[in-house]
């Protein structure tokens, strides 16, 4: 059936019924949860973090390559990582959706499936948001509230201090080259994938191997599933583990690069980083073997991995991988014959010129 | 200059350096503003509110209509009126911007032009927000945090409370008729008002006249101009006059029945309007009998007014208009004659069926 025929308020109405959070949540701060017209949140002395962020059809998401599920999943992960970058915990979630009225009611509600997935891993609820009609393109947008005793900003990095990645990068880059060039069969195999949250778990598709499209190459569904998963359904990291060490933090998000360049704008510093410590996954060398790609531009340019690049003023972190360090100078890169070059801040930026 | 020759970057160091806060602010309970991966805010023991709410392209706006600097000031108030309609105070806000590559720059900052006037308006700070690319139309969504002590919610209306209307409501629906039957010259001299926030003022057009397309009547701007400044740019209203005597709120988005019939069903109360009691403006009459309208028909199912309806068990509340009393029975209309009909709530619906 589709939306238009479904009407708005009897969907905000089992929204409501199905995200109401249980009464026996004491604990939760919620005054006012969904359905007035604010909720209201009691944070008990605690700081509150917020963050929101927009995916836009064609611009974001492709829906040849990702379902409903995986994006209602992802939405709410890059929302949450952004809390998480900043040491936070996640508590609560703001909903914007907007889409054509000749969507199928089924869209709308596998959309759910996947923001509820990621509500239960991440255990944050729904309190509140607005659902429009929309004349073109799906628009899916999100606030995410949290909650932090000890904010780590982008700026706190001191010369001397180590850079931290929590794991490898690249892999969400590299899974949406691999889903450009998929079979369309292949490809439409991988969206109907519900990737487990955790990484692990196979839904019985432990034999299929995907096909290539120009190539007609076949690669491994086994080993080319953690790139997939980590574009189509990334998990936010928990910074917890790195509290104790880090003194500046930040999600990668539009490439590894990027991203340190921003830290270091706002800490004032300059950072050097050796690319032999750039840590690659099995599966990123796997693909960009078989893609004949060098992995490190991936790993060191593409966006959407949403691991925790950090600072430490430690030898070592537990958990992370030490890419470099911050310095008093420029901002450079070694390669692995102890060249010096110029570390330069690519990344995908939106109105940028073509 | 297009945005695709601008840069996302360029364009978020800019609104950076407009509205980052200033540093003698040291009771702004802000933390980190904007700039970091979330914003962080010390309620310092307050509860805190969360309202979120987005407006399309083609569904609720129409750039022939509306200037960028109406939509961004719109943008505020309708989020702000949410954080009052529940008795709180704007104090925050987030914005999520999508805009086409070929956009003017000059679109670009017109928008914020608005939002910045809205801003100071209601003296609330932008803490941060995300600005993307859009394939096709411009999406706009805010989310405002507020802070109260007091919450009133649509759910405390007792059976004996009266029901109560800040202002007359319709003038919003009525201005969408004008702009809609206007003369593209009438309509783009409407469309270059910036309709000073709090009503008055004048900008030198006081001699305007527009001209009715079909009719070719000619309305005059001074008596219409409420309307237009309604519809374009409303103010949303402060409740604090209201607090002593309020028992549930609601802010009429969609319209007065519908909204009265919401707080009804979260309060479980039934109601009695008096159709002769329903305010109506000056301006609407006038219009409304130009046009060959009923004026009742906007005020009671036309949306966009953002009054604030909300019940009270006083006899009278000074700055306020009683309309009809809170039952144990069912919802009723009283006609002029005293004849009761049943009260619709009706009024837009997104995915509404044609």
């Amino acid at each position: 059936m589709q939306l238009r025929n479904r009407g708005e308020l009897h969907l905000l109405k089992e929204i409501r019924r199905r995200f109401s959070p249980a009464p026996d949540a004491p604990d939760s701060g919620v005054v006012i949860g969904i359905g007035d017209d604010a909720a209201v949140i009691d944070p008990k002395g605690k700081k509150v973090l917020v963050t929101t962020d927009m995916m836009n059809e064609g611009i974001h998401f492709d829906l040849a390559f990702s379902s409903p599920f995986h994006l209602g999943f992802k939405l709410v992960s890059v929302n949450v990582s952004d809390i998480m970058a900043m040491g936070g915990s996640a508590r609560y979630l703001f909903l914007n959706i907007s889409m054509k009225k000749d969507v199928d009611e089924a869209f709308f509600w596998e959309l759910y499936e996947g923001i509820a997935s990621a509500m239960e891993l991440y255990r944050v609820e729904l309190l509140g948001g607005d659902l429009t009609a929309a004349l073109n393109d799906t628009v899916l947008s999100a606030t995410v509230l949290g909650e932090g005793d000890r904010v780590i900003t982008r700026g706190g990095a001191s010369v001397g201090d180590r850079i931290y990645i929590t794991q490898p990068t690249g892999d969400s880059a590299c899974g949406l080259e691999i889903l450009k060039s998929l079979t369309p069969q292949s490809r439409e195999a991988v969206r109907r994938e519900r990737f487990a949250a955790t990484g692990e778990g196979d839904n019985g598709r432990r034999d299929l191997e995907m096909i290539v499209h120009s190539s007609a190459t076949i690669v491994s569904w086994k080993r080319t599933k953690p790139l997939l998963a980590r574009h189509l359904m990334p998990v936010a990291r928990d910074p917890r583990p790195l509290l104790p060490y880090a003194s500046a933090m930040i999600d990668v998000s539009d490439g590894l690069f990027i991203d340190l360049s921003r830290l270091c704008d706002e800490s004032g510093v300059g950072a050097r980083v050796y690319l032999d410590r750039v840590p690659l996954s099995d599966a990123l060398r796997y693909a960009a073997e078989i893609m004949g790609l060098d992995p490190l531009v991936p790993a060191t340019s593409g966006g959407e991995d949403y691991e925790l690049l950090f600072t430490a003023p430690a030898d070592s972190v537990p958990g992370a991988f030490c890419i470099g360090e911050v310095t008093g100078g420029e901002r450079v890169v070694v390669d692995r014959d102890g060249r010096e070059m110029p570390l330069r801040g690519e990344g995908y930026q939106h109105f940028g010129a073509a």
